[in-house]
């Protein structure tokens, strides 16, 4: 048998890379449905290669593309947020749950209600959301799988241990483009700079939360929400070359940690194959060719999103999609060139503190939070300018 | 239910470390049984403070002694080698087998056939008779659980992996006192320099075998016999600081590593609580103290040890055992200054190119191998020394 996979999120970087495993163990996987955003050619593409029964394009207005794109292929197209929910609980083995941003929550809880085992590259899912998330996972029986690399490393370095006799999770952090770069430098950092991350290849906006740190921030409230740990026992260690991905310390002091050359493909082979292991044509890990690894406390002064990710996360209830919402419009400001790099903290930091939200009841909440957040935030930054 | 432990060999290091970990989980495990080799006072006092119900010398002479240490205590005194196998096989549900040497091996052979789980920290049960107790292992249902570090770390590693998710085991070793030293230096190492290893405080024939890397050579034939791997699937890397004591490779690119402080109570406690865990108050790892971890490719050519175990491995049948005998003399000789420290694996390589044994098909059969090459060895270094 077959296993039925569902990708949300398709024409992405991490759909791609999904469908380019699965194609490559095509006698193991089966796709079943593939949903994009935009884009309807590469989308009915995908479709007829993988035999797809499904696509759902999420813009409304290119349904009768697809259908044309799709006519004689078998395979159904669709459109909008009602189809987006029907791949997502699609009858399949596995979801990969890999649509960008705060678009990717209803089909991400959806598929996590129908109690699917659901592979997250998602990152607002945990991040806005993580306790309806793991509330629903819990009620319905649905695993999650953590697909980006910190995350899947530390699930693969657990492997289903007891949290009794977890001591603390390590997450490692490159420490960005600006991990030896002076306070002074840091305040004059253009996008350009900030962008420029050393390990991985990544957008714009990510880049940037990696150099603030705050994209390690953000991972580790996913971490608190995947994997149950309090705040106090997730830490976070600078390590420039990232060829370690996260680290699980025990109570007996054993250190399990997880490495590999930077290929996407690696942890989405995990989540694809698990319990199981699949070949890919990831690059091995050669250690004597790196010769080298480091590691250094993260500098909480130079790197503020650091603490103030924290604190979010030990306040729990709104505050995550907060710190979120209003990073988003901050690093979207600065790389428009509207504000400079070390606004972004003190940006995020005033709308935690004027936030006054209820605890979210469901994504209907968060979803509205967020949006209140962005523009509360930008109509801040527009008085300031003015 | 306490866990039931009979230590053998429990007036050495390990059994020291093993006795720490339990007195400090005393509402979790229950010694039944104590050895040791000679010292009667302290296994006398060791199966007083413990409770234990059986304690055995195995120098039959000092038997009266133990009974009268042990007057009035309630545990039994035995010696020699049938008692030995009787507190191998007491009714115990984990095996600490910490005997050194050749000693050790009818005793754990004895635990392997009772279907008991044994935490193996005696080598030469692997190196000479590997073959002989995994075959018993799986007649007889017994778990093997590896007690040294590397071997312990690829453990936690594997996690109960299938064999064919593994692409490979990846033993490091720290490269020993002359890691960088000149092949011209090495030509006139002393013993005293021989003995200076870097990371872990150890006797003076494992730090002989530490600096010719013999003791990796061994881990080698260890690893395949414990985790079923051929040698083409085991490899080797020098790591300087030995922070990381093995790895696995994954066949979809996974690595996955074991960390820790030098300390044995960390893999004794995992053997321990398997598969749980316990608490040990071993140095917690700080990477950022420690800062940089280095790798590098063994150099066969400074270290023909390594080949030469390598080799034994590959031949099989009775090539271990002669490998290990051979070494021993060997070593020995040249920590008395009577011969020279390049002179040790030549002196091995003569012993296994003699060699004409059959397999062995018994521990007996181990044990005559064992005697007949050091005779052998010692034989003809008396004669070249003439």
């Amino acid at each position: 048998m077959r296993r039925k996979i569902a990708i949300l999120g398709a024409t992405g970087s991490v759909g791609k890379s999904t469908l380019d495993l699965v194609e490559r163990s095509s006698e193991r996987f089966e796709v079943v449905a593939v949903t994009a955003s935009v884009n309807t050619e590469v989308l009915a593409d995908i479709a007829r290669r993988t035999g797809a029964r499904l696509a759902v394009i999420a813009d409304e207005d290119r349904l009768s593309d697809l259908e044309g794109l799709l006519a004689g292929s078998g395979c159904r197209a669709a459109a909008g947020g009602t189809a987006l929910i029907e791949a997502a609980t699609a009858e399949a083995d596995l979801v990969i749950a890999a649509i960008v941003g705060c678009a990717g929550l209803k089909p991400v809880m959806a598929a996590v209600e129908a109690g699917r085992t659901v592979a997250l590259a998602n990152k607002e899912a945990l991040v806005t959301a993580g306790e309806l998330m793991t509330d629903a996972a819990t009620a319905s029986g649905a695993t999650l799988l953590p697909i980006d690399s910190e995350h899947n490393a530390i699930f693969q370095c657990l492997a289903g241990s007891n949290e009794a006799d977890v001591a603390r999770i390590i997450l490692t952090a490159s420490g960005g483009p600006f991990r030896t770069a002076s306070a002074e430098l840091i305040r004059s950092a253009t996008p350009a700079q900030a962008v420029a991350h050393p390990n991985w290849s990544m957008g714009a906006k990510i880049s940037v939360d990696s150099a603030t740190l705050m994209n390690k921030g953000l991972e580790l409230i996913e971490a608190h929400y995947l994997f149950g740990l309090p705040s106090e026992r997730l830490d976070i260690l600078i390590h420039p070359q990232s060829v370690i991905h996260s680290m699980v310390e025990f109570i007996d002091g054993s250190v399990l940690a997880q490495l590999g050359s930077p290929d996407m493909r690696i942890p989405i082979a995990h989540a694809l194959a698990w319990p199981d292991r699949i070949e890919t044509p990831a690059q091995r890990l050669d250690l004597a060719a790196i010769a080298r690894l480091d590691f250094e406390k993260p500098d909480f002064e130079r790197f503020p999103a650091l603490r103030l990710a924290r604190h979010a996360l030990e306040t729990g209830g709104a505050a995550p999609t907060v710190l979120n919402a209003a990073n988003e419009v901050a690093v979207a400001s600065f790389l428009a060139g509207r504000s400079g790099f070390t606004d972004i903290v003190p940006i995020v930091q005033e709308a935690l503190e004027e936030a006054d939200f209820v605890n979210p009841r469901s994504i209907g909440d968060v979803l509205e939070i967020d949006r209140r957040v962005r523009s509360r935030v930008e109509s801040a930054m527009k008085a300031s300018c003015n």
